[in-house]
């Protein structure tokens, strides 16, 4: 358990999506500083109990000197590394071979592409194609394309257009949640396929620790927890070690864990002082309830002698 | 490496589908005798080196006791367990939902559902809509969904009738290769998308152990392999360990890590003997080169002597 690590780099994107759960552009400057990032990169790599980290943005081969500076200090560790991007650079073939021989180098196994209607107006399609059909040659770098949906942009055309392109390639489409960029699309766009009556579907489905750009450590990688305040972070030089103890001995995460979501739920919606929070009977994906729950300080100190009743009820 | 078996448990399925690897049918009877997969359950589920169990068919549905009778037996040795369908009995709710409470009982982590143009007539796409839907409510068993495509049957009009219910779901299109019920497709509908002067594309994606209902043990679970003589099998008390030995020791496997294919088509190309083997300059997947290449005896008997030639000019 928690053997990997996520970063996100910056916020500087090629595009600028509609539907950006971090609200990415080209003007954006937001970013952790390069020199934290670098002894973070080397932390990590030192870090035997973690076998893969993960990279992403923003757009993280807008600056891919810097990249490679990363992969470089990770490289003599050996461990597995995925990089998250919209494959803006496939559009160059020439490009995107070097890409696949330095992946290959630096032992990047999964290489995610982000692509959908959202990115269509930024990236073209054909970047993509060539991505996939390069990848075909290095079979070291496995290749997914992750697609974020709604009702009226389910992207089928662009993967009719993909044709032979995706031979192969993992895809897979998610529902669009409401967080970043994404809030201010119709509400009746999004695919709310839970429902709330089922008790099943209320459990967080895992947690690992992501660096962000805001300088915080999330315990996931869901869009959706970048925009409430489940903090990890105590300090600047704080260790992965110490994040774990933490993600371990919280009792909040411990809740969540052992009795899902419902607890909170049930919490909220028999007890007055959370008039506030309006839980959805139907909602995309339990992120997004999670996102509900935990968006303000506020919420979390109202819940905070209940989960003290908890624990007291516990020991 | 090798921490997993595979076992195909019949050929009977409730599909005769015009592209089936294995020619698969309600007819069809051959299997391996059911003592001999519960016994083999029983050695596998017992090696320690074993963290995963596959079952595919044939259809395993078909006969649910006989696949409940497997699980019950791995169960108590705690391996992840994946299963491979048409999904045919995703037409009944209940049943689909009883399917999805035992596979969370006996630790089934993956659920592969094979459908495609190929499967719709013999296979209702509701059914598969039902099964995507289901595994919405059951977050230990990932489900993905595997189609067979060729140029003229791209299901992508499938895929766009499925709608939200694959939203979350891992899609692969692989594409068609020239062997089983699929011999008999028109040659000009399998997409041909590696070429022989690329190296990069020339060699083996993996191994693994792979129990055949024709009683044979081969060494990996490519469609292609059943129709090659790439045989594991010396008796049929050979255990798993047994198997890897060969695996790791037989030549032609080594020559195969070591050189990729490229050495064995040289090989053919450069030699007389060989004219009767004739390697296409394009191909759907290495695959279908290794079947091409190892189809006979006879073709392996007349590599011998060059392998043999490798073999002492490397002591």
């Amino acid at each position: 358990m928690y053997n990997n690590a996520v970063i996100n780099l910056g916020a500087k994107c090629n595009a600028a999506c509609a539907h950006c759960c971090f609200s990415c552009s080209p003007a954006s400057t937001q970013s952790m500083d390069p020199n934290y990032i670098r002894q973070l990169a080397h932390e990590l790599a030192e870090n035997k109990k973690i076998n893969l980290i993960s990279f992403t943005g923003g757009e993280i081969f807008l600056n891919y000197p810097f990249l490679q500076e990363l992969l470089e200090i990770i490289k003599p560790y050996q461990k597995r590394i995925t990089l998250i991007s919209n494959g803006f650079w496939g559009i160059s073939r020439k490009k995107t071979e070097q890409y696949f021989n330095d992946m290959e180098y630096y032992n990047v196994t999964n290489l995610t592409i982000s692509y959908d209607e959202f990115h269509e107006p930024y990236v073209k399609a054909d970047a993509i194609k060539n991505i996939l059909e390069c990848s075909r040659d290095f079979s070291n770098t496995s290749v997914a394309l992750n697609m974020a949906v709604t009702k009226s942009k389910m992207s089928n055309r662009i993967l009719e257009y993909m044709g032979e392109s995706l031979l192969g390639i993992r895809v897979t489409k998610f529902p669009l949640m409401p967080v970043g960029e994404a809030k201010h699309e119709d509400p009746d766009s999004f695919q709310h396929i839970y429902k709330l009556s089922n008790e099943r579907s209320l459990h967080c489905p895992g947690f690992e620790v992501v660096y962000h750009f805001d300088g915080q450590i999330y315990p996931c990688c869901s869009p959706a927890v970048f925009d409430t305040k489940l903090h990890l972070r105590e300090s600047m030089d704080q260790t992965f070690d110490r994040t774990i103890e933490k993600l371990n001995s919280n009792l909040l995460f411990y809740i969540m864990r052992k009795e899902g979501f419902k607890w909170f739920i049930d919490t909220v919606q028999n007890n007055p002082e959370f008039n506030h929070i309006e839980i959805p009977e139907q909602f995309s994906s339990i992120c997004n309830i999670c996102n509900i729950l935990f968006k303000t300080e506020e919420n979390i100190d109202l819940l905070t002698p209940y989960m003290m009743n908890y624990y007291e009820s516990m020991v």
